[in-house]
């Protein structure tokens, strides 16, 4: 093996940074009315997105995106080697029924809400060892599934606590390339955007059993991913414009901050969570903030994108965050463990 | 990338083929009683591996699968760069609880019970990618759990149609490394397994409804993956001591083997399927066979691994074939899809 790749035990830096040649953001009502609406690709007015169930709608998402994302990037669908995608669904059913007509080969994965920054990471090794020249990272959520998976019935109308979050509905799709091919596919020199390196999440669980306090679940895994990120890449940020966590909310953030500065890091000028930024939460509603697979996702085919491709954003450490839970764990009296996956995203000429 | 790894649009024959160095199963009562109990490392007469409740219990089982298979790498737990593992539950539980306390940096897959398949493929490009030195593929299933989750609580007492597989109580572990780590180790030359390539699968639909018919859900995904084996790597199989499926039972064997006759593809006279040979369905009461993520695992971490290591067989496809359905999508009168994940395991002096 090349050594020159490893950083420390957890991370890698790419010998050949994959291209992001394609990227789509799929968004509800709620989501399309927030800060970060005019960002996305295709928004809907009604959460079924035309389909007889919420789940047959999640999955509408997962394939509207791949389909943009697709088109986006200038390539056929029979041009990509891998799919690695997932969801919050029990047995990854939004991703199955979702993408099962494309016809692509297909690692399932799941880290719950940090499910975009593992498929994108592993998306991302693929290309970088040598194993394909076009891949896909896919993931989704969606209010009404989320809610029926890991809660209750929308129908009982229950009451949240304010630390709860609210689960977005969107779904979000990158394809990757190997830059040879990317650059070959363009006309001019253009700025593009390269996913550089990647540090993979352990499990984290500090004991935190309470699902409507996720962000609190999180948070220790969010802080142990960027303690570890910058032990890996010797750095303290400064060369960052953004460190983007995926769905911590206002609690959880408040006690990543804690976490850091008892290390002397500092991300508080550069730090931002998707969960915090895609809702307006006095006026919406939304508790927390924003929360799933897609709250990360569509962020990242959204703002993330488009502040690297114009060249305001130089480098960002990119860090969804999971809750490994399902409703038997919670009623087995079990933690909530947690997970974040980092991925490093660059913009050049 | 070096095109000299990719074989057709699926297959990829590896540079630097990883070496198992270690592996370990673990399995329940009736699974030790069966025709293959001599194989396995760890067994237990107590479905409850001394647990609370069930859940638990597959996670005991996935830890220990781990720590035997540490040990007989003669390796320490530090040494382990990444794991790649899942499990039938809803979020994966069994796989988040089981191996929470090992601190090793983790990808979470869902392949249903093709999972040994796609966690073996990726453990292994991890490998020859050069992003690590060793990793781990582990996988598990538990009668108990997965009739919780996917059909009715035991109380219940159903019966259940012929066609219907028994769900294996039993988890699998194997530790690769890197051919040159792996030499550095042994003492002596001795006989040692790789896994030389590996051919992803893609969702296969035809439509199956019945959950009780799993092996002829899935047969169409196993006769997929090893006719496009077959194509990618040019072969007729002549040179394949065995091709192994998952768990079609002998519902879906049949199948599979109408299928691939009509491709002239014969392979009767060297095919085995773990969830035929798991059980002595006549005496054990076992229907079509054996079923879930641990019953390919445990079969490839014992007899199968005992072939190669032996000299015995020299050359198998193993091929894991998974059910992509949950309570909810059949509930919702949807097909159940198939995906299978193939790995080449050769040994060599």
């Amino acid at each position: 093996m090349t050594d020159s790749k490893k950083r420390g035990k957890q991370s890698i830096c790419f010998d050949n940074p994959p291209v992001i040649v394609g990227w789509a953001s799929v968004a509800g009502k709620k989501e399309s009315e927030g800060p970060l609406g005019r960002y996305f690709d295709i928004t809907s007015d009604s959460a079924l997105f035309s389909s007889e169930n919420w789940e047959e709608a999640e999955s509408k998402m997962q394939m509207s995106a791949v389909r943009r994302a697709i088109e986006k990037a200038n390539v056929k669908k029979e041009d990509i080697d891998y799919i690695v995608a997932g969801d919050l669904l029990g047995q990854l059913m939004a991703t199955s029924f979702g993408i099962k007509n494309l016809n692509i080969a297909l690692f399932g994965v799941y880290g719950a809400c940090s499910t975009m920054g593992e498929s994108a990471a592993l998306a991302s090794m693929l290309i970088d060892g040598g194993f394909a020249k076009r891949t896909i990272a896919l993931t989704s959520s969606h209010f009404a599934t989320a809610e029926k998976e890991f809660r209750f019935p929308l129908g009982y109308g229950s009451q949240r606590p304010l630390s709860a979050t609210t689960t977005v509905t969107g779904s979000g799709a990158i394809i990757l390339s190997s830059r040879e091919l990317a650059v070959e596919n363009c006309d001019d020199k253009k700025q593009y955007v390269s996913i550089t390196g990647i540090t993979t999440g352990k499990i984290v669980d500090y004991g935190i059993k309470d699902p409507n306090n996720m962000g609190a679940a999180m948070a220790p895994a969010a802080y142990d991913l960027i303690k570890t990120h910058a032990d890996d890449f010797n750095t303290d940020f400064s060369e960052y414009d953004r460190v983007i966590t995926g769905d911590l909310g206002v609690v959880g953030r408040d006690i990543l901050m804690n976490m850091l500065s008892s290390d002397r890091i500092d991300i508080s000028k550069i730090y931002m969570d998707c969960g915090i930024e895609i809702y307006n939460s006095d006026k919406q509603d939304t508790h927390s903030g924003g929360s799933g697979c897609g709250c990360a996702a569509i962020t990242l085919c959204g703002l993330v994108m488009d502040k690297l491709m114009k060249g305001i954003w130089k480098k960002v450490l990119f860090v969804p965050t999971g809750a490994l839970m399902s409703t038997v764990s919670y009623h087995e009296g079990n933690s909530i463990p947690g997970i974040a996956h980092g991925i490093v995203l660059q913009s050049a000429l």
